[in-house]
């Protein structure tokens, strides 16, 4: 098959997350067939060709573009960008930056990511800090939140940003028409929150977000809202709580019905019981996570990605630009670009 | 019995939490014949004596002081200080600071207990800003963390002397002869976090705890340290996220019990696993948060307490008071006065 104008081409770093080519190459495959993708496998050719030679790629456009290095999980993102202009994650971004590819995803080295799509394609207008969107499981329906770790010290304005952005995220992703947005704080009342909050809740109350106010921690899990706002330091704790939180029930919860009385019942009917209860909290289900604010598409996966997250991740970033994400980002930035004056106030958190 | 200059006395706020005298009197009465401590329970007069004359108090002390004002969840600490100086809990704080008790306990509105006693006991030498302490549950032994909530912005320093007087609460309250002392943080390697959580690393380096690093979200509820330091925004995300999730997963798990294979052999017994699955989340079981850095053991509970809850936060003021807490944090504090010309510096967080 020829590449067609009108699909989405996604470039995907194939030496990322944990397992490498062996999971992300037939990953993407499954993705691309779903959903009618052009593929770019970026990395060590031979180790790509070889996971494509087990595969059926009849019906979708495929190309492996070589990449010399791989950005490793301890790299610092300074010297990744510095010495590895060839790794796997550069070349993806420069696909983009050259109009080769409408968005990339990669389960590598996050804060490599974030470096080299911030430095190969620069920001979004009136975006001052890229950050990462997660979608987190509830009780109800999965939600939005934002920043999940980029940026750990930030100014209130930043967060309006992260709002506005979170917003057309989860119109497109999850489909809500219009999404009521929050802060996450230290209590739900106006004038609760830190020095960052209470200045950021004054501009979310004067944007043109369905602003609904403050959330607690204890809320974040009810499925009340479809919008979480806060800082990336914080967003990193919340995130990294929640896988930990789970684990550990799970796996006192696997005690518990082992020792208990279910060990007379046979602990394969217990553990059937577990198993649906985890599927809750399992990532893998929504994908990667949109780093925001940069010029394309690009998706950031968890590195312990199995074939099925980084398949949900490429369907992420092919449904973000076939719905143009990039145009409806734009709009919104634009329609609260007023508080642009903010910018040049002191800030508050620095 | 007439009260005896080597037992502790606690006053207890009567009034305090969503079930007052009838939940309070009770826990207090059990914990003092428990743990050979003298009571003072302040509120109500006649209800208190009430809920007395339904209990068997011989072997114990108890006084009842009567207060003609309760200070209500909603109230404002400022506004509770200027107009209800007769609240349970400023009486309460009064009798500590008239040499007639050495510690109170209060299940009421946080903000206003922390208000009255900052207000009316002052601050120990060396601590400019008191914090909340509480016991974390996690898979192995139960953590101390600090803040749970006092200070929404802080510095460095107050990091430090949080970390001090949490490390002190290790040892009396979980037995540990040398607790290792973590920062919160988004991740584990020296230099990483916020500008707050950077700084205070250098501090936490030079003191005379046992530093053991950052310690990432994910960490929290594995047990593998005894103190975890953050400030009291992200301390108030945290403990109500864990409490949040925690009742989210036991719903969800109910839902899918209720629904699978169990139904069949029955839901008494799926239940039973789940209700000694939520035990291990519950705060009852630790009684309540010490507010540290004052002249005088404060506890506060949580306000949903049942009569354990408070019994075990009398309990705790009990063994505080027995175990010199006070002198013992003045002695941390002491080993490390040093440090306080970081306090001179230009705040970062501010």
């Amino acid at each position: 098959m020829n590449p067609s104008p009108s699909r989405p081409r996604i470039a995907v770093d194939a030496m990322g997350g944990d397992f490498g080519p062996h999971v992300v190459v037939p990953g993407a495959v499954q993705a691309a067939k779903r959903k009618q993708l052009d593929l770019l496998l970026v990395g060590d050719e031979p180790r790509i060709a070889a996971e494509l030679s087990k595969l059926d790629t009849r019906g979708i456009v495929v190309r492996v573009v070589h990449a010399t290095q791989v950005a490793e999980m301890h790299d610092k993102p300074s010297e990744a960008l510095r010495r590895k202009k060839d790794s796997s994650i550069q070349v993806a971004c420069n696909l983009i930056r050259d109009g080769q590819a409408d968005g990339i995803i990669s389960a590598g080295n996050t804060g490599v990511v974030l470096a080299c799509s911030l430095f190969t394609l620069g920001r979004m207008d009136g975006v001052d800090r890229p950050a990462l969107a997660t979608i987190l499981p509830t009780e109800r329906a999965p939600l939005v939140l934002v920043d999940a770790g980029a940026n750990v010290d930030c100014k209130a304005i930043n967060l309006l940003q992260f709002g506005i952005m979170a917003d057309v995220m989860a119109r497109l992703l999850l489909h809500r028409p219009e999404p009521e947005v929050a802060i996450l704080s230290n209590g739900e009342e106006e004038g609760k929150g830190n020095q960052l909050v209470k200045e950021a809740f004054e501009l979310f109350k004067h944007s043109s977000l369905n602003f609904v106010g403050n959330i607690e921690g204890r809320d974040l899990f009810t499925g009340e809202v479809d919008v979480v706002v806060c800082d990336g330091f914080v967003g990193n704790v919340v995130i990294k709580q929640a896988e930990g939180l789970a684990s550990s029930l799970g796996r006192l919860l696997k005690g518990e019905l082992r020792r208990g009385f279910f060990a007379k019942i046979g602990t394969t009917l217990a553990l059937s019981a577990l198993k649906r209860f985890s599927r809750l909290m399992d990532y893998a289900e929504y994908g990667g996570a949109p780093l925001l604010g940069l010029k394309g598409t690009v998706i950031v996966g968890h590195g312990a990605s199995n074939q099925k997250a980084i398949a949900n991740a490429v369907d992420m970033a092919g449904t973000l630009i076939s719905l143009k994400a990039p145009e409806l980002l734009k709009e919104g930035l634009a329609a609260n670009k007023d508080f642009a004056h903010f910018l040049k106030r002191p800030a508050s958190a620095e």
